[in-house]
């Protein structure tokens, strides 16, 4: 390959690559020694996204030891929930602990944050990782999507059963949706900020919108994500919608206004492109499990997602991110094996 | 209404019933006072599913509080895991220990467990509560789908990812087949016991198979279901196949050869009647959520369960369990909703 390695922002964009390109959800994580050494040396984990030159440390690790087409900005996607007011605490071995925001007098105290002025250690990541990144392959900002963003903040951690931002949800709408167009504003600004300082494309995470009924993701979850989508589009970089379980509402993943529908592994490349009318590059969806199988597994497995993409531009991936005791040579391998049996359409 | 209430018996074969029928899973449980005293009575919950008369004061309760016109055996998923020889503990304020079985020569070890002579307090219970019940309404059995039973074996309780079952099926299909045939063969015989002892229908629950890809559903956990189904069809009750997370693969769920298809809120029962070919009764579908609204939300959403429930007839049902901090009122008040709006079809 000459020049710099655009097949993913290419691929977004449902132009012809050399090959695939792929990258990993949750490529800068533990399963590399070398992240928890990094990790050890800040201290803590919040530590680590909030000092710009470890961030780009673990953001390049990835694009050096595995060879991926795209860098993705190393943080978490609690950074926004804090600035807004939110108090954010990570313990050792357990999830992220903030503080629930249950009540409306709660929720009129938050503030979208001014993204330079309060989370500005992202902006400066950003800027780090593409200078230090020097052209090799692009860099992919990011941010949660409105409703997983609001269940982290009323539930005030991970959850089971997402009981009270779905009780939220039946018994106040009106409130809720207010709760939801304060994210998708935080969110718009985040990431034109991200943009502003670099990244040349980024992928909204609804981790959690899959405990949504198709009905319930139509009506509140889709308007916030469409309005940040809508709010973006001038901005030319590539934008991309990632729901974990969107098997109930793929119909409606495609009227947020993405330019690339990410889809877990639970359907097909195929299904998910008929579904979405072929409008849309795809990306995935590879089982993260999959990495824990023999080496010919592997890669029966990437044949048959590369074969199940429809004729559109596909940006390999994951169906969801590395688990943290995946076996790092297995994800070595996934890319060589993307590389090497991907489309080759010059 | 004269002569004991047969209109879950009724709607299972698709005959007409003077209202739509209504069962909560999960109804005898936590969200009662009543349920809470005899747990403490018990001592334990593993007392409590092993003691038939206790069993049988829980199971009743609903059918006295609620006025739900079906009582579901009170029993837990993984009493046929114990019985074939995974030792099983549940730690107070924690979800249930298994002794993981991992290996090849650990499944060498299970055997599949005769249901009389190993589980006899099971058929027990059955007895005991159609005798209480003295034909007030009929008795749901039950047991835990070949996939999840497994799941539950391999990973030793509940799990976030599923690593290891799912390392297994991908990395030795093989033997996890022949671990699926061995729940299979297992549920066989212990819902075969559960009719011979007085069962009037049985429901196969599938509470993690949403985790898997539709491909994964139909190639390892259909085929299993189907095998319990099909040895059972000639019983002549009416047979539940419940699937959590399945709007990847309501076409599979089709396949198994259950009578009635209970599906979770995520889809809508007019989706789901669609995707089944219109074959089926269904069960269904409220979001579990929706007994913490008001009261008028409820009765709005009870309102869209009916009217989206297609001209096939409906079992009225949650699309998930009973949490255990629902208000009861609401469980009540649900219950007084769907015989008043159900269709009377007399």
């Amino acid at each position: 390959m000459t020049g710099p390695n655009d097949r993913f922002l290419r691929a977004c964009r449902r132009q012809k690559v050399d090959t695939t390109p792929v990258w990993l959800m949750r490529q800068a994580g533990r399963y590399l020694s070398e992240y928890r050494a990094v990790r050890e040396r800040a201290g803590g984990f919040l530590t680590l996204c909030k000092t710009p030159e470890l961030a780009c440390e673990v953001t390049l690790q990835p694009v050096d030891l595995l060879g991926v087409d795209a860098a993705i900005l190393f943080s978490d996607i609690l950074v926004p929930l804090e600035a807004m007011g939110i108090s954010l605490a990570f313990e050792e071995g357990e999830g992220p602990r903030l503080e629930p925001v249950r009540t409306e007098t709660a929720l009129e105290k938050l503030h979208v944050p001014d993204p330079v002025a309060e989370t500005g250690f992202v902006m400066e990541a950003v800027r780090v990782i593409r200078r230090e990144l020097s052209g090799r392959v692009p860099l992919v900002g990011f941010a949660g999507a409105p409703f997983t963003l609001a269940s982290y903040a009323v539930e005030g951690g991970t959850s089971r059963n997402f009981r009270h931002v779905l009780g939220w949800m039946y018994g106040e709408p009106g409130s809720f949706r207010r709760l939801l167009d304060l994210m998708a504003d935080t969110v718009i600004l985040y990431l034109k900020a991200q943009v502003e300082a670099g990244a040349q494309a980024f992928q909204l995470f609804d981790t959690w919108a899959g405990v949504l009924s198709r009905r319930h993701y139509r009506e509140f979850a889709l308007p916030a994500t469409a309005k940040v989508f809508g709010a973006l589009k001038g901005l030319g970089v590539p934008m991309i919608l990632y729901v974990n379980g969107s098997a109930p509402f793929l119909e409606e993943m495609a009227l947020a206004g993405a330019d690339v529908i990410s889809v877990d592994w639970r359907v097909s490349l195929g299904e998910a492109r008929e579904r979405t009318r072929g409008a849309f590059a795809l990306q995935g969806n590879l089982d993260p499990m999959a990495l824990y199988a023999p080496r010919a597994v592997l890669q029966s497995e990437v044949a048959r997602v590369l074969a199940e993409a429809p004729p559109a531009v596909l940006v390999f991936n994951l169906g969801h991110g590395v688990l943290p005791d995946t076996p790092r040579e297995s994800a070595v391998a996934l890319v060589e094996m993307v590389h090497a049996m991907g489309r080759k359409e010059i």
